[in-house]
């Protein structure tokens, strides 16, 4: 497939390396922040690009310098009472439909979590709610020192509902720091999320970020895609589940992927001191 | 609600700020330790915090300048046989009633946890055995440098009971250094704490640190109710379960409490560019 | 039991102090690395350290100034086809042949986790593939700064299935790394080990290490052994469950395992101003 | 502890063999309607019965001829705003006011499965709603041919929240049968209960299927009470869990409780042909 | 919305009753079995119902005589490679597309299950295969005499992976039966089906069945829908997951829904022996 | 493999037909009680059937007209302190030790559970205490109208630990049955059995229970290794899972299983209208 298959109005999808996409928000007038339009094409993207054959290893970042997304377009989702379900009947009913409301939009950005390829999320400038639970859903983080980081939502009298709330615990990162954060709304900055390692990179500016991160998605993108996406479903799979539960997992997804040609490639590759090629998937 | 209240024996319950509530361990004679009659205060103490309409946050400390606790009190516990069951029947009558009062007990120290409103722990000097159960209950942790930690229990022969082990695993640390610090009982001081991320403060000393928890306290008490509350709930309920089962949670969850008038009041302030301000809860 | 209950062609068993079993993998010239009957042996082995009551504590390490080990010896892997079942059917009928196979591995190395007595991990020079799975089955792990770990696994086409990927994400660490080392299989030092808490201590040498790890060891050696296996078993299980789930085990635990004499001994001993001694176990 | 220490308004205790005690909802004249301090009232009930050495089993049934209960007194509720949360603030508010009076009543009719003792519910007559939560909070459950069973609870316009739906899908009884009466509300049975297995036992009359129930509590007060409680523990536990997770629960629970004098005594008394006495508990 | 919403090839969807759908797999001179499209369509209809307002209850069935559907046009599913993932590359490429396949597939059938509003499924003649999946996926299952189920799965070389082996073991029926049908795929009719539990209703034929459905299906509808979805949704959240996590999922649900109008105007009706009526939802 | 291979002292091992084993309890003098010896035997011979390219389906019941088995042979565990840890130290160093005991003994039993091939139980005469916890780990219960089952273990003071309280509450069963049985170690014969669903099939005698359980073994055989041995595996894992759980699971177990030449060989089989035969697994 190629970038014309990825049009989007607020998201401009490239391929700056073989088996590399990069996939930008762009909406920088608006600090990137969300429309629904936007994280329902997300979705989409992600989509394609899980079964996309030409592409390993994905790179997500914000257009302009200033943010990489102010979270979701509060005004805009207030004046459709999306959140509050505003005008929608009795209690119950408004709670049906909030609830509706909220799943689906998790299902959007769950599926960067659920692309078969690992995602890596370039975050700079303002990078506030919504940037959370979009890093979070993602494989790999990296930011610039000036990165301003804020868990917003209490600030607007809610828990966050997209993910952040459940993804933190998993983490690893330390529980005080995270209830510091998503209790106070503050401020941090990329110093500090990568002392605690909420990113495992963080640079003077976005153009040395994304260059890092692409250049980590190309090393990606020439290992086997079998084992790449099989150690991330794993891993994956693995968080809020017991190490038996994870054992037995990994030996029955590995009984069909172990058969792949990849593996005694790799092998014929190291005897033969070569870069080994794997075919697409 | 007021001071009166809450008066016990053992703790000094006041109100240094609106919606904070400050509890102080008060057996400062006896590096605080406790007696049994102590964590059952305890417990009522959280509950009625849980439901004061008056308090949106917690602040918790120790009297005096030696010790947030020593722990149990041992030689009382021994005394009554409460740890080792002695005098009750054989041994499967005895481990009946050793395990009602572990099970009591552990009641106790979860009365923190399952405070509606966040509680910030404040340690110093001595903090032996029980008072890391204490602190892993609670939702984010201070300390001073001088602060004495230790886990302290395999020391008198017994695995920790009353959370600490069921807590740790799910608190971000590293768990090399968790089974170290469990196994070998050895003391370790704020700075340590606060590198492993056991604690996300250190600070020089006691009253430094239970300014900066009061305010703290102060900017959470500030928040949304609604929203900090459920911050808490959700990020609790997300240890030990899936990704799945927390995206779920938080969706029934946020059903209703979206429909909260807080998040129309909060998004009002914000246009006007003033803080708001919520009803009781 | 003697080191003569030990003898094993690629294990040298030993015993460095009281209750301190010193186990190092014994095949330098190739780098430590596994052969399908290291693997099996190294399962007998710690069975046999779990039930002999003169061990409290284990340390393993690897023989050799290279490395701790290679990792799977691959080559010999290959020949005999285990990794990809060839020639075992059709793809059903080698996948259940694989998935028996993964299963046995994974038991022999979780023969570690299951060992009653702590385990403490030893690692230096070259630490690839399997070397993560055994440090990880391990509780308390230590390296050398110049230890050169890598999660080869993708780097072969595969997915780590011997319990790698299963344990990180219990194991306190940032996500976002780890997911960098497992997808890029790049190597890290022991500096880069002990600042995500991957390790607890990074020493200078192997002979350093080691030294350090039997102190460790002796120290847990001399607490109560029904404590230290308690201590081991009720974090192990608390891993992946809900923290309701651990306090009811541990109270299930605790009720058989205080009525050890080791309390009472302890808290004489304590009274006493004297290190208690503690029955076989 | 004698039937003095039992004295509730609305229920009577007694003890009609050794061993056995009987529980009695009494207030026939609203068809045992169920007011708030009642079912407070039932939770300290059980939880004296429960650590109360003269029992060993429970009989629960209603007085009068007419009803077991009719279920939740629903004007009573409706007059203090219990269910709907009226006058309770915002949304957000009455829920959380809402959330924690359910989980409150919940408690109370969890003490019964929570009751260390095995308890046999004999239902009659009307049994609406309520019944239902308690009779599946037990563990036996007989009827008489009269009964109408009703689920009730759709009728007001709620989903039942005390125990009902939580249970039945644990209970072994057909799904589809499960939905339809959950769905319809429609009365059915006592042969209709028998038939699915909502009861094991279905007698012509009240008096009969008492005296059943007593005479089955008393040859289960006659078993070695460790064996007893145990089993009642385990079996809860399993439910809603894997097997892996039951066997190894059941390890840990018999390592304390097999080593009883209980299982020497029976032994011997099996021996020596003769009914074996065991201990208080 | 109306019938016209809901035009497909091979479904039909009439309205027999006020707030009933009644959707009819229409493909008879194949015995109704499966095309892929067929699936991907039945998402689509019961994702409508989901939200429909003017839908409270459905009942699903088969058109013909002969069959309620012979399960998986296999013959087709063959020609596509679908199952058996022909053509798709090495092993564990394959294994990515089958996967792929199997979970959009389940999903498919799966959203019956998702559907908010009860699903009544009428069973008659052939029922094989994919039957089984479907009406496991649904709430209540009435079915005739002749009715002549089978698991047929192992007929053609495979475990059933739609569902209908993830479903049994929550429905409520002894295991013993379970594994014989599933390893046999014997045939049995309506009477064993209703015997063991499998059905809740069995009738003469598909015309009094469908009526039996439908008469059900306006008494639900007649139902607040608050109350009904409630139900639905509370009773399969909690099919393996513990009683404890059941309850407090209850909790949190209600703790919205009991807000709804529906409660009073229920309420009401009551005192005033009226048939309440409820808004749309 | 022969029967040869199978030579043990109280089990007799035939092949009564192509891919059947019947596997019989061999000790009829002693009502088939097991020894030690013998429950570590069966662990053996059930590894050894599961890995057996010859077999297919087993067929497990017992020697002589008397008894299936009387269950363990408690006076010899009596005379070596198996069951309570009589002369083991004090009593953690006791629990120890029987836990440990506890889980070897329900490991052996287990293995018939994870034998990769389905078990069918046919049970006979005196079927009490160990009788039910290896019919509860097999996949379909078979019996005579004569069989006197019991669940034993009340009666010599103990909680049954060996996994009938595990599998009983996810063997379909009323659960109200269950307790009745399991807490009154009342007796009841097959014609209960089959009532409540405990077996699906009971017979005038033995000879014709065994001759129906080998005609149901033999069909089994007849099907493809890879569909049967799959969905055995599958149907197990559900268990205490949830639905979703269930359905990933599947769906990873069959993209490596739906690649078997099994699938085709039916297919085509099914278009000649004669019976496919399957490869050896």
């Amino acid at each position: 497939m190629s970038a014309a298959a990825y049009e989007y109005e607020y998201f401009k999808v490239s391929f700056p390396a073989e088996y590399v996409a990069l996939v930008v928000i762009d909406r920088p007038g608006k600090l990137n922040a969300f429309l629904e339009v936007m994280w329902l094409n997300l979705r989409q993207i992600f989509r394609q690009l899980s079964h996309d054959p030409d592409v390993r290893c994905v790179v997500l970042t914000g257009a302009g310098d200033r943010a990489f997304t102010a979270g979701l377009d509060v005004q805009a989702a207030a004046a459709d009472g999306a959140i509050t379900g505003a005008g929608r009947g009795d209690v119950a009913r408004a709670a049906a439909k909030i609830r509706r409301h909220i799943l689906e939009f998790q299902d959007c950005i769950t599926a960067i979590e659920k692309c078969e390829k690992p995602v890596i999320t370039v975050l700079h400038g303002i990078s506030y709610g919504l940037a959370l639970d979009i890093c979070l859903a993602s494989d790999i983080r990296l930011c610039t020192s000036g990165t301003r980081f804020s868990i917003k939502e209490v600030d607007i009298g809610l828990a966050a509902d997209i993910g952040t709330l459940s993804r933190l615990p998993h983490s690893g990162l330390p529980l005080s720091w995270v209830k510091d954060v998503c209790l106070t709304a503050r401020e941090f900055n990329g110093q500090e999320a990568i002392a605690v390692g909420l990113v495992s990179g963080c640079f003077e500016n976005k153009e040395v970020a994304v260059e890092k991160a692409v250049g980590m998605a190309r090393v990606i993108g020439r290992k086997s895609p079998v084992a790449v996406q099989g150690t991330k479903e794993v891993i994956n799979h693995s968080r809020g589940r017991t190490v038996e539960e994870g054992l037995n997992y990994v030996a029955v997804w590995n009984a069909a992927m172990l058969q792949t040609k990849d593996v005694k490639d790799a092998m014929l590759a190291g005897l033969q001191k070569r870069k080994p090629t794997f075919e697409k998937m």
